[in-house]
């Protein structure tokens, strides 16, 4: 799934509308779903709206929007150099593809036009049991505990952490997940490559060896006070719900709570001591939004999970159907043992897969509840 | 309203009853709201359920209790010693006495038979704007600074604070309303004569002074652990609402909101640190028994109050009709200016009344939400 020179005229056209817009522009979003990528960079290309939407060409919004996206097409790298300038380890999730979450397309015309990934993890497969946890960068004590604590208690019970890779809550968050050996994803205002901030380069890294980092600006692109909110909207859509730990009544963290909120999304929040102003925010969320007042990780995996029967097979809780799996999970899948437990290097033998590929392929089952780890290794998740 | 020789038979009846029997014997309350507590008290001293009740007759349960209500009647004390037996300051309020808070017959057969009181102020115009603040013996620094804080800032804003008079947080809310030279009522487990607990003897001694001491139990009484938890219905009962601020998962502080929450008032509990087991408490009763979080004094009031239309006169948010009031208080607000303010020496002279009748009747007109104190002494309440 690297981008290739093999990338399709659809593919490479959702990555360079990454070059060319910045994300959240809803009129933009709008003539991709109408019309598809190829077409709307070919319009863009030609300077006029795609046939079909010529209803555009009298208005001066429209006029303004098209000159906007022509800006940076000198910049546009080439379907070649696009692919080079691509390092290794980096791909691009487009919509439709096996790896973009499909829970992005709640967002509607603001969905991203594409991700760029760098990490291990599978991103929609992360995404299907995950929880947001996000707060202040200038979290107290006790806010960088709580998500530390919670966020590993959570990865210990298969679901996936997800944040913003930033100083306070989002680190601790980040790096509670890390240390229970759990899948987390950071989520950037800037290119993937990017080590933003500085001192979270070694960080990142982590990130991106046990889990995923995710962007929908380009590698090389640096992060702005704006790209931060428009970013927050993708956490709040990729993660089955947001828990806000520490936030001040105007803060960052309080824009990811209210995107969740705005998306259905269950909404969390911890409670601290009335007289700590960085615990307001969170009692607002729960006095005036209806956000879940939440003391333990416990709280948080039950007010998450699904409801869903168990099967013949005694698997419960699956968040995917089994027929919605790749030909590699389905294959791990089938390799494991129900009672027992079976190590990673015998599965790889048992369904004739690298181990890469069985690695990644567990993650994505564990996260999807079909499998889960154990004493001697891994088996299918029961209930 | 002191308890003389000139108690009526129905007035003694109901202060034999305290004596006699121990307080939520639902079996009693009955009895009494279907025959009265005279007809109730001749049954008991003849042994025999009054007629339209010899149902009662055959049933052990009933037996029992008619042998447990009469173990007691050798200590009955007869009307006259019942009367000296009182000391000074003591009085008595019974159901459909103008000092009878009617909130407390939403009790039904678990109303208290009467009430003891000692102290200056009205118990019933107290109650009418005033909320409970309860929580642990045990309290933290935390719980002792924010129920003594929002107790001052609720009295400030002619609210009464009932409690426990217990060490911890009730000591603290009782302390804050003192010292905003608001109302408090402590509502005891013991008769309002016992210092209990001893380290508390000036501080009750303080509510009677400027609130008002109030027990289901006789003077004399000694406090028990279960007359602690009987004791809690009455608190919440009382209150327009009660708030939680301190209290553990299984803590007696829970007790009084569990009957807040059965008698339909209106719950609510300060968060704190997840991390503070006296937080505990609070936390569940936002999440599992939708009570309402509170970060201020102002969200108390603002919860509590009634939505009342403003009449003719311009007053606002009155919560008992004016026609209510007894001659006394109506006297003194009729002599209240409506704009700048008056003395309460002033006002004596202009309703005619000694000032010890018109300085309660302020603050009963004041709890009423008909009058208010401003820089120049006090006036009728407007919006």
């Amino acid at each position: 799934m690297t981008v290739t020179g093999t990338l399709d005229d659809e593919r490479y056209a959702h990555a360079a509308l990454t070059y060319l817009a910045e994300p959240g522009d809803q009129r933009l979003g709008a003539l991709v779903r109408a019309c598809g990528a190829a077409r709307t960079l070919a319009a863009i290309k030609a300077g006029s709206f795609p046939r079909g939407r010529s209803d555009e060409r009298g208005s001066p919004a429209a006029t303004r929007a098209m000159e906007r996206w022509r800006v940076r097409l000198a910049e546009l790298p080439p379907p070649e150099e696009l692919a080079r300038s691509c390092r290794a380890g980096i791909r691009l999730a487009c919509p439709g593809d096996s790896e973009w979450p499909v829970r992005l397309d709640d967002l509607g015309d603001a969905r991203p036009y594409a991700l760029w990934l760098r990490g291990s993890a599978d991103l929609r497969f992360s995404c299907l049991r995950s929880v947001a946890i996000v707060g202040s960068r200038a979290a107290t004590a006790y806010g960088s505990y709580v998500a530390s604590e919670f966020a590993a208690s959570v990865a210990t019970r298969g679901w996936a952490v997800i944040s913003g890779g930033a100083y306070g809550v989002d680190a601790a968050a980040h790096r509670g997940a890390l240390a229970a050996e759990g899948v987390t994803v950071a989520v950037l205002a800037c290119g993937v490559d990017v080590p933003y901030p500085v001192g979270h380069a070694d960080l990142l890294d982590a990130i991106a060896a046990q889990g995923v980092v995710a962007s929908e600006w380009p590698p090389g692109r640096n992060a702005t006070r704006l790209r931060f909110l428009i970013r927050n909207r993708v956490i709040a859509a990729l993660a089955s719900g947001t828990l806000v730990v520490e936030a001040a009544q105007r803060s960052g963290a309080l824009n990811s709570a209210r995107h969740a909120r705005d998306l259905g999304r269950p909404l969390m929040a911890v409670p601290g001591p009335i007289t700590s102003g960085l615990s307001a925010g969170c009692h607002m969320i729960v006095r005036d939004w209806q956000g879940m007042l939440v003391t333990s990780a416990a709280e948080i995996v039950e007010f998450l999970s699904p409801v869903a029967p168990v099967d013949a097979a005694g698997r419960a809780g699956a968040v995917l159907e089994r027929d919605a799996l790749g030909p590699d999970a389905a294959a791990v899948l089938d390799a494991l043992p129900v009672r027992g437990g079976m190590g990673s290097s015998a599965i790889a033998v048992k369904a004739g897969l690298d181990m890469d590929t069985v690695i990644r392929s567990l993650g994505a089952l564990a996260a999807g509840g079909f499998a889960e780890r154990c004493d001697q290794g891994w088996r299918v998740r029961r209930a």
